[in-house]
């Protein structure tokens, strides 16, 4: 197994996190975690199933009673030391965004330090969960409104954002009150036990945070999670794809959902756009972590008059792209995800070139862990 | 057919009304309206389906870009014309209240002035819809929030409340900018019809409220409500069993949803309670509109040592009660809705019975229109 | 005495109103009101003094009790009938307007209609005085506000806007559950009369809205609303001058102040601006109500490439005015309010002209109640 | 000069803090600090006059374009950080607490988190003093509001909360972006002296916050930062007596004023109170800090027929007293601030055995410096 070098070996996980415990799967079942620059195996981590989902929610469940009355503000300082310990730790937590998502180390730093931010606000959410006095229009009522949570939540987040799609649900959670089971990324699931690792330093209660790992099985532990009685929301983020099968999933048990699903965002550049700045963007915005993230452009529309001269801008700053592990310093974009990811890019590029499309940079994969330049064709 | 005497005879529609027009069902069906008092039929309507909604969904779509457009205080002022409508057609609203549901007389007055209300709230609501403007983490970062209505909206509401739950779900949505498609009750279509008659004199445009009638079509309208990518959100107030199935339909169109489902409210009566007072508020609760509201308890608990002094005065209580035609006066219970509902109630008693209980007052079905005191067995 | 038409002419009022009465000065003392048009008197009105003053506090604080425990949504509708009460009468209410003020008619109807919806948007507000539930930071306390009003409020109001003033400051008031004593407008006093003479239809309790008319006695009934230990707060708009008076005389009883006071507002030109529509915004902002508005521009800078082309064009426009009284079909721009105001834009001219200023259109007084055209020197 | 002990003896300054330095008066005059328990000096301060206020309220401006342009995140962080260094140093800080102000250490200590705690939340305020969007009446316009820092602001705070007061009113003026000018206490400015240090660690810059120290001149403190044309808002925690001079004085400027001023509060027992209870509350609330808070009952009003038993047991409790420095262990109740206080507190009694009341406990003063335990006369 490659190893990846922390500062603090502690944070290196490779078992689940249930009930203030790191587990394994009932079924003893693992699955391998690879750093995508390398197809190398950095950690093993517990293919967990529907009955190790249904333990973490009743851990959850269990926990439930005495967190929501914690006061207010224990809560916020909970959230708060969690924050300075996500930053304290930003340059481990970024080496293993990186070596499970691939994405470059300043890139993995800045989603390291977002994320933490989640904790940092919802910190301070915590203590103003307010609620309203309303007159009554009847003399001799009293009207007023309390915020309560909502009971146990379900979360579910994307490989894209190993970190900041993580902390960004289990912060307004704990800040409500709610108890949470996570089911962490398939092909990111170190990062996440670092995390609540991290959490556990900080006070989190036992219970309180549970982290569900699954690859293989991911589908059985979202049934899980939607179909529970003991689950009253779920919050995910994913394509649209899951999201319509999660809402039907939810509905015998009439859960409250949250999701945040796919997009088909137009890049549109108009005749008199500032030409440097619309090739800047739309580069910027379509290649961020190698075009893997939710707001990458899925169409670029540009003015006929200044087709070609941005066609030519575009390709050409895309050829000086470094390519190659996103631990290696100078590299500008990481791999992608894994080999599926790798396919589909190349049968959009076929499927454009059949349609009469023309290549004017790239075009082929590059070679596992030869860090390279890109060159045109 | 018998007659409903209105001072204003023009509130008594026998039509649908979509974009603007009072029209029949597209394959010409129509279904009768019964007074539960009497079984009497007091008036037909078109009993429409999936194409039908399909029609009413498209005109509320065509009216939406200039509804939406409309600035916040003009919407507050047809708003709140229409809450004065209703309030000066209380008396013939209440009496078609009372002719389609049965509830008495004066009952029915305090529905449509409570369901007026919810225009007059709204009206005052649509100039308030703010949003906020947010500090932004990042210098030259400008950051705001403005509330859009969400598209086209589907109202499905039950017949208990045949006026007050359609006010309370046309009022938000006109507030906020949403043009809707109403499928009104099947039992009590005339209330609401005559409720949209109004709404046109106080100068709802076309298309912005249409109202689908239905009764054996039922389930085919709220299928074409919750299918069609059209309808953005679906608000429904009704059975548990309904609303599961309803957010199954709508999970491949991923609509919002707001339900107002079914409880299971128990009444607790302590040793040391109050005792005139407990057994007052348990008859209240328990026998609302005969019975026949969300908020009916569905269990009542007394404590032992005065379970047997409050079953009698429970009962004697109920021994009292002026069982007849909402119409007539006197009459503190109208009907139940229609004869479902009264072998539901026989049922009830006779598995009560056989498990043991004890029957303490009435007892038996009354007959159809002769209006009577309750006596005890 | 010269005589106002009005359709209603209950509406003309010679009387201060306090308690729910109609009443002349405890001293006997009158004064006149004037049409600035013709210099005719066209009223009288109590020259009410300290004592006055002090009767219409009591009466206030004597009805305070009762009306603060009214329900919201009775304030409500109170506001909302004197709405629409206002609206109904806008015609004679900016006859009046007009006649006191001088103002063009059509700017007086505007002015009515903009006094009118405070009430409309107040009366939404009145049920909308919602306080908040806070979370404590220690268990077992429950912590959550509510707003209350905060008792008899002093209000004076501006001649310039006879009725706009006057309800700004009412409405808020009133929707809050305060009584309040006003101190009409001494140029003005005939249309607030009006519009109390209104609320009394639309069902304001006595003593809720006292007002107290006053012309030399001016300064003694402000130092007694500002002195008064029974007024709590006070709202004045007016002059910064006299902020600062009312001000200190307010520290004694540590008094609440909401003040509008003077601005010095410039008007700026650059050298790239719309220049037809930086003319007509100029004229606009400078003459509205013939220079009398709180927004009137103090000073006019202008990018010297263009300042000749803009002020000529300036010019141009201005000598086009219809000067006249504002009851005249056709006048664009009445009367000034009286000599003194008069005396100062002679006094202004006449320091420019002394300053190098070059006269480019008008420069001296029109006659009295002559309707002409300005023009050019 | 007696010494104070501290662990870090950085945080005993004997100079005012204005525009990042420690300085003297422009005078070179200097006034003592005193130990209430000991009337030893403990330190010495500048006496400021008007002309030092005056280069605070420069430095304070100059700050002020620099600072609010800060992100609001930014100020968020260093609030939260001079939290935490408020916290770290409790244990000195309630030292010096102690030291000038005499309130038992525990008192001190508590006082110090309660005060730390105001810059905790505060921090989470600067990020959110969010503004509205709001629905604009006519088309085409759009509305919002955006909360600016009014300007530097003069805070004026009380001996009995060295630190208390002091955080109270420096955290919402950062957080919203204000400079601030701090008179600090006469009789206790080495506290706030201490905080601004650590401030400053925790990287307030330059003139943010500027400290003012003055014993003798502080009457003429407070007419400079009252009549500044600079200063924009004052807020005081004080007599009302003097509330009434500062807003006297802030009129010429129109000043906005946040007042928090003294109150007569009464202690009422009902014959039917929890006796105990009762008789605990009053002790607490009566003699908390020796009867030097503004929360103290001023009266204490007892049903008659269970006021001698009531005082009988006040007084027992009061005898059980254990008089002496606050920074002896044991002891309950310190001295009070300064032989003035005394003074008062003797003529009371004595007023008070002249008007016919009975002497229960105490009823002389005790010698300076010696601890010991109350007894009865």
């Amino acid at each position: 197994m490659a190893s990846i070098q922390l500062n603090n070996e502690s944070l290196l996980r490779n078992a689940a996190y249930i009930n203030g415990k790191w587990i394994p799967a009932t079924t003893g079942k693992t699955f391998n975690v690879t750093d995508p620059a390398t197809e190398q195996v950095i950690g093993t981590m517990p293919d967990m199933g529907a009955k190790d989902t249904d333990i973490a929610i009743q851990a959850a469940a269990a926990a439930l009673p005495r967190y929501r009355k914690t006061t207010a503000r224990s809560k916020s300082q909970i959230l708060h030391k969690w924050y300075q310990l996500l930053v304290d730790s930003a340059d481990d937590l970024a080496r293993l965004v990186t070596a499970e998502n691939g994405k470059p180390l300043h890139e993995a730093k800045n989603e390291v330090l977002y994320a933490a931010h989640y904790f940092e606000w919802f910190s301070g959410e915590a203590t103003r969960l307010d609620g309203e006095t309303i007159h009554a229009s009847e003399d001799g009522n009293r009207i007023y409104t309390i915020r309560e949570p909502i009971g146990v939540v379900g979360l579910v987040t994307p490989w894209n954002w190993p970190l900041g799609m993580v902390t960004r649900k289990i912060g307004p959670a704990l800040a409500a009150g709610c108890t949470v089971v996570l089911k962490s990324p398939g092909e990111t699931p170190l990062t996440a036990a670092a995390m609540v690792y991290l959490g556990e330093q900080a006070g989190v209660p036992p219970g309180v945070v549970n982290v569900v790992t699954a690859l293989e099985n991911t589908v059985d532990v979202g049934a899980a999670l939607t179909e529970s009685p003991t689950v009253k929301k779920v919050s995910f983020t994913g394509s649209t794809r899951v999201g319509k099968i999660l809402m039907k999933q939810s509905a015998d048990t009439l859960k409250k959902l949250s999701f945040e699903l796919g997009g088909n965002a137009p890049f549109i550049v108009f005749e008199d756009a500032d030409f440097d700045a619309a090739v800047a963007g739309a580069v910027a915005c379509k290649f961020r972590s190698s075009g893997q993230t939710c707001i990458c452009a899925n169409r670029i529309y540009v003015h006929r008059s200044i087709y070609d001269k941005f066609a030519q801008a575009f390709a050409e700053k895309v050829s000086k792209f470094t390519i190659g592990p996103g631990s290696q310093p100078g590299t500008t974009h990481g791999p992608l995800i894994h080999s599926r990811a790798m396919d589909k890019a190349k049968e959009h590029t076929e499927d454009a070139l059949r349609k009469g499309g023309k290549l004017l940079v790239g075009g082929h994969a590059l070679p596992i862990s030869a860090p390279t330049s890109s060159n045109s064709p």
